[in-house]
């Protein structure tokens, strides 16, 4: 009988591969596979064994990390939390530290853009199509190089608006880990667009304030005192983190009386003077609007800016939070 | 400076992938992918875009299905079961239900094996590397035929041993939709294999039975009732709901009195006359020790062995129910 489904050889598919020119592949500047054994440029072939875990089960774990003119923003940081994700899913690195680092910083130099994106994807690896991760012999380890997307100016000058997602929140356990399970926040990422907000906010089981699809959330009270949803609940960004060990000269300052986790509610946020996001890309996001109510005086606040002065401050001057993509 | 991480060509990866033969790509024959436009059996380029978001967010869906003497089991199952993870998900086929039928088939047949494994996955698809669905322009669908793994025979005839799981559960949403967020089911997975046990089962936050890593779980009371978990909290299997469908006959011959969804305990199962694990690669298998505690006499009932003779028998002689892979 004939085939309508085509059958294709070896060659075929890689003209194809070659063929298929997509614009967003623009944006990918270069890739480390463990898989291929280096470093790749070319979009067409930035791809994964399907029976790598990582695609079939999520069974990955991974960090996004920026480059910040040709410097990596708090390298360490992420892969403490990426150490912490292997631990938490048993996953074992398959590089030591100093070997990752320098896979790391040497696709940065291969992508050869001094503002970037990087992602660092540790999977199980292939072997087969069950859940079990004893049939793969050896994890494997992507990272991705890729243009940074930041929002527009208007965003930070005008602030953004969120919503309370309605999307059932990770238990705590999972919520901790930044693994390629995913599909929550990708439904918490599509309810914002289509509500029309610039990001929805989880509510935990107990009604408390939990995180954006891959954002933190943090407030400012009337009382000047910084606030953010419990760690144990959801993921430690490392950008609120940052923030709020920066923000420890404005207690100095008298500017905060008081900073902290706590168990927070919507009616909080409400009421607050300020409400902010924090993420990797953008750093920090005034919000002026959360479920209709406007924060604050429906303005961008002081601690948004200063909190985002700071952590560019952090991001060009302080050695410790950067490494040279170009080495000493 | 030198660089310690190779920079490869694209006819440098194409030559690594040609050369990697790993002895599990033996069983991998036939992959079908919508990126290509087509149908290959070499396992070298059974790979997926990193970008497709089922890769870097778990953001897709999949079924798992058996070809048995050149005909695919439960097709029509399976397919609506997809339907409804698209659905929960937001995700569209990209193709009729009779393209996709066909390029199963398609898929299937290249594959050449009498006795398969099947599994389709559908995908956000390439477009970028944030969390928002809506950066992808087009839904991907693979589709993957190998070798199909089975227990020994001896497993059916002394039967496996379980263990209750310390893995927390999914929540009631995501734990309905077959999607590739699989992480839970993986460490569940590990755990069974880690403790020597064949399976081990999810408890819910109430304490209740829920399933196996990828697996459902089934009992039968010292009163011969066919008692199974609630499938408003669990993932309804395909094999274990046929069984129930077909076990009507044992209803209406009076071997068992009652059948339904029920919430069990574990104290519940370890006071049943059998036990038993349903799934599309296996069937049923019998459990005769759970937790430490023997099921019923210890060996595998009349049951279990009963539900599988109905299953196969099905799997032969109901049309209905099978899909011939080599057309009419």
């Amino acid at each position: 009988m004939s085939e309508t489904v085509p059958t294709l050889s070896f060659d075929e598919v890689v003209d194809r591969l070659l063929q298929r020119k997509e614009p967003y592949q623009r944006n990918y500047r270069a890739m480390y596979s463990s898989w291929y054994g280096g470093i790749i440029t070319d979009p067409a072939l930035m791809m994964v064994p399907i029976d790598d875990h990582l695609v079939h089960r999520g069974d990955g774990i991974f960090e996004a990390l920026k480059g910040v003119d040709w410097r990596v923003y708090a390298l360490e940081r992420h892969l403490d939390r990426m150490e912490y994700s292997a631990k938490m899913s048993s996953h074992s690195l398959p590089l030591s530290r100093a070997e990752l680092t320098e896979t790391i910083l040497a696709t940065v130099r291969a992508g050869n853009l001094a503002d970037c994106s990087i992602r660092i994807f540790l999977s199980r690896g292939p072997g087969g199509f069950s859940a079990s991760p004893y049939e793969c012999p050896e994890s494997q380890l992507y990272i991705v190089v890729t243009t940074l997307q930041t929002p527009s100016p208007e965003k930070y000058a005008r602030g953004v608006s969120l919503r309370t997602s309605a999307i059932p929140v990770k238990n705590d356990y999972f919520a901790t880990i930044k693994s390629c399970n995913y599909l929550p926040n990708v439904l918490m990422r599509k309810e914002a667009e289509d509500a029309g907000v610039d990001f929805t906010v989880s509510i935990d089981e107990q009604g408390f304030l939990a995180e954006g699809p891959t954002e933190n959330i943090g407030i400012i009270t009337l009382n000047r005192e910084f606030l953010v949803p419990r760690f144990d609940r959801i993921l430690r960004g490392t950008t609120v983190s940052r923030a709020m060990e920066l923000a420890e000269s404005l207690l100095d300052a008298g500017d905060l009386v008081r900073m902290g986790e706590m168990d927070l509610t919507p009616e909080d946020a409400y009421h607050a003077a300020e409400m902010m996001m924090f993420g990797t890309s953008f750093d920090v996001l005034p919000v002026v609007n959360y479920d209709g109510h406007r924060i604050g005086d429906g303005q961008p606040g002081f601690f948004a800016r200063k909190f985002r002065e700071l952590l560019r401050e952090d991001m060009h001057r302080c050695d410790e939070m950067i490494t040279p993509v170009r080495g000493a």
